[in-house]
């Protein structure tokens, strides 16, 4: 587990680390500032630990004493900082609240079970006990899926901390599965499994901040999930601890025995109760990893080639398509850190004559596998890509890419401290439906800022790229930069997360492609799932947590 | 649609087609006779439909009045022949009862609707009523799915038959999806999408008299499920009608907004209500297809191979390793159809020699795709199977597979009409317990007809094939044959069906792989799903059909 004091309580990453802007910070800044109307960027640094207002806890002694006899006095805790660490995820709001120093609701207790039968015994415990229990691993959520809210009439929140439940506890090698404590972070497991010659591959945004037991909650996407699949793709069979007891999902390769409950599991975000392990699909380490660039006019033309290479069915590790505003924004961020030489301006340059130039879209292709796999595939993609009219850029784009793969969400803490917000919102969408739904939600959510601006010389920036496909769709990852309004930031935001997922619905596309539901994204459910669908979900959660002990108020509305 | 008239009611496939053993059809029955240790073959036909008994319709003109209402006179069938054709399935049980001319329940009508607002309204009409609903498509369950029970209570029992709902919608080419009634038989649908240039490539071995409906409710699979997939995975969204009203759930490529609603209605076997259509992702007609045969030594050794394919990601389409007495039993049968030449006797003499002789294992591997893709995977596989000790056949024996891989449904008329028994059972489970679970259920099966016998001198044959293959895990397919206890035939049956059945769920297998529940897997399902799965299954039912109007007592015991 990850020591919380080493952590960024009420921001991205270790408190000793951030986002690299090197020497040139300043020419950023002023880039930054130029790109989005301002002539200054202000000074709105997040409110200190010391002057956030937290509630009185609404526990008794006699209440943690009872937690104590569970878990062990070391693990029940209940100082500001813990309190104020698990009180929130990481969305946008989250951070608004954070920073702000309000955060309205935190946990009375946070406890720190050490199994399986632990977790099992306070789930219990708190049901019977009228308490709400809030699982949080890596308390990475972007939709307000880890907030420590209770329903009325709950007495308290306890948030149920799984990080000591970190160890991977078995590996079968004949069948390339594993059995996996629920609170693992991913630098952990991953390290664990590659001694052992083996990989989970499921690397997303949050990989080193985030657990496998709220990917498999969350249905969470690594970015190579083109070749290891979604969470709920590589989830084999869980355990959870839920108010009726607890409960082993089946663990066959494939069944006819009814519905596959890990399908119930994947996508439940605490609501049925809490992940406690799970056996997870693994692979041998690749021998062979090829991630190369390439550039094509348009997103259109992009976005074709994607398509025709899966189709066409060839393995993949990753295709990520960036629109033209986003290959700009990459390319002028990166620009005013590294000026580009002159060589590299006269290639662009020549790009530029050639049709490659304003508007241009940068597509990543990442393979991995063995050495014959990836040989053939590199040829037969490279191949699909220049017929439909991409240029190759060599593998140098792909290694810089997969190098800072991780960075994004270090830069959201410096752009909040300048007054700028940053929001990313995603789906998954058919390819016939896909362009209108890109232009939809790009039209939403400039009309959306046009309409709640900071001022009259804000501007937005809106990108967006292509990632995570499938034969029949893609999903498209939405990034939006733009000036707060100040004092009336939660509105403006509220704005335009309607507006887009608005949009997003009206195109034809799914609310969330990898973030979940949470709170976020809850107003939609209905719209998504239909009546009958909802009816479906709220007889699940009744039959296991008919009191809404499990994280009340995520995922079903009301 | 099919005409009800041209099919066999008691029986499989179309009245004027059969198995067909050629000109030397004593020669089979005769080693048939001596393999089971039978001297002579007793004659022991199916009784004739006029001679079966029916019980008197439960329901009476002014409910006959009201479905007419609903559907059209035309389309509301009482007389004997439809009710004997709707009675039952086609499990070994099934054949029993109708074989016997004692159906034991039988449907009240039997409707044909024409549209899903007709199905709705005959679903709805029916639960305001007290009467059981039985949807109805090919009538293939093997498990008792489509049995026309009603529960304690209800007034009759209307089975639906959807094959009036047998048209291709819509293909969407950019998508590769295809919207479908749910009524439509395999042939049909797949000669439509290939005069377009598609394929669903979902043939199982009930492909002629099967529905797209049926293979969802059963998460039924193709013999080409490596490369197509389960239904599960093919579906991508469905409309049902349920008592709760018109359901159609989410179509998207992936989201992460709660569990996938499409995963219920996958293996929900009708008790959600009736499928109506489905979105199902389909894929360019194959280019090329190569299917070859090797021997292995043992099964063993051809299960490694099929495990290193498999987990060395190579794309196939078809993998399926017979066992010894498999193998042994398809050259015998066909031998003493076509007895082999002094070229091939001296063949295989050579390779007995060679250590391929008692015991060998059949593996055939099936190669769909594009061409360069069939040619790679083609070396690629073949030098994995040499590499573990397979020894190549040749595409005679693969071709000859293709050729007759609907054929054998029918053989088990014939075998029944000659006191014969022909049952299967199927399972998956992980790699790691597949070869304790293979030995227990063979021992399984020996035990209790050993303790069952008709008589003495009875054999039996068991034999088995792992096909259906994942990365972590495979599906095995037991087939016995073996003589009748005449007058005991069910005891006969149930004792090996529990006795292997037990034997699955202690050997870590799931009770059944692609043939569903039913009625006859019910007792396993809580061994199988646990306690806490159970409530969960029993919750989803609650919350669509209260009334149990759905094709009670199937999937949930009791």
């Amino acid at each position: 587990m990850i020591d919380r004091r080493a952590l960024r309580w009420n921001g991205w990453g270790f408190v000793h680390t951030g986002f690299e802007l090197g020497r040139r910070e300043p020419e950023v800044w002023r880039w930054v500032a130029d790109a989005l109307g301002r002539k200054t960027l202000p000074h709105r640094p997040a409110a200190p630990l010391e002057r956030v207002e937290l509630a009185e806890p609404a526990l008794a002694e006699p209440d943690l004493q009872a937690l104590r006899a569970l878990v062990g006095a070391g693990h029940v805790k209940t100082d500001r900082y813990e309190r104020a660490f698990h009180a929130r995820g990481k969305s946008y709001l989250d951070l608004l609240a954070v920073r702000s120093g309000d955060l309205g609701q935190a946990p009375d207790a946070v406890v720190y079970p050490g199994t399986g039968e632990e977790v099992q015994a306070l789930v219990s415990h708190c049901d019977r006990e009228g308490i709400a229990v809030i699982p949080f691993g890596g308390g990475s959520s972007v939709v307000g899926g880890v907030n420590a809210r209770r329903r009325d009439g709950q007495r308290g929140v306890v948030t149920l901390d799984t990080t000591r439940l970190g160890r991977v506890l078995a590996i079968d090698a004949e069948s390339l599965t594993a059995r996996v404590q629920a609170g693992i972070y991913g630098p952990e497991l991953e390290r664990t499994l590659q001694r052992e010659g083996y990989t989970l591959g499921h690397y997303p945004q949050s990989f080193e901040f985030s657990t496998l037991g709220g990917w498999i909650a969350a249905r969470g996407a690594g970015q190579q999930s083109y070749r290891y699949g979604k969470a709920e793709k590589w989830l084999v069979s869980a355990e959870l601890a839920t108010p009726r007891g607890p409960w082993r999902t089946e663990s066959f390769p494939a069944s006819a025995v009814g519905p596959n409950l890990n399908q119930f599991v994947a996508g439940s975000e605490g609501i049925l109760g809490v992940i406690t392990e799970a056996t997870v699909k693994i692979h041998r380490v690749p021998a062979e990893k090829d991630y190369r660039g390439y550039f094509f006019k348009d997103f259109v033309a992009g976005a074709k080639a994607v398509r025709t290479i899966l189709q066409e069915e060839l393995p993949v590790a990753m295709l990520r398509l960036s629109d033209g505003p986003e290959t700009h924004f990459l390319q002028s961020f990166s620009g005013a850190q590294h000026p580009p030489g002159a060589i590299e301006r006269a290639a662009m340059q020549a790009l530029a004559w050639r049709g490659y130039g304003e508007g241009r879209c940068l597509l990543l292709v990442g393979l991995e596998g063995d050495r014959e796999t990836v040989l053939e595939s590199g040829v037969r993609t490279r191949a699909v890509i220049e017929r439909l009219g991409g240029v190759h850029l060599g593998r140098r784009a792909g290694e810089r890419w997969y190098a800072k793969r991780f960075a994004m969400p270090y830069m959201r803490d410096p752009m909040l401290d300048r007054g700028i917000a940053v929001e990313t919102l995603e789906t998954s969408v058919r390819w016939s439906d896909l362009h209108n739904l890109y232009r939809g939600v790009h039209r939403a959510i400039h009309d959306a800022l046009r309409d709640n601006p900071a001022d009259a010389d804000a501007r937005a920036i809106v990108m967006c790229h292509l990632s995570h496909g499938y034969v029949d769709g893609a999903s498209l990852y939405f990034t939006m930069i733009f000036p707060q309004k100040q004092g009336a930031e939660v509105e403006q935001w509220l704005a335009v997360k309607r507006a887009a997922t608005d949009a997003i619905v009206a195109g034809g596309g799914t609310v969330s492609h990898h973030h979940g539901v949470g709170t976020d994204h809850a107003p939609w459910l209905a719209r998504e799932k239909g009546e009958v669908g909802v009816a479906l979900l709220a007889g699940l959660k009744d039959s296991l947590d008919p009191n809404h002990t499990c994280n009340p108020g995520k995922v079903l509305p009301g």
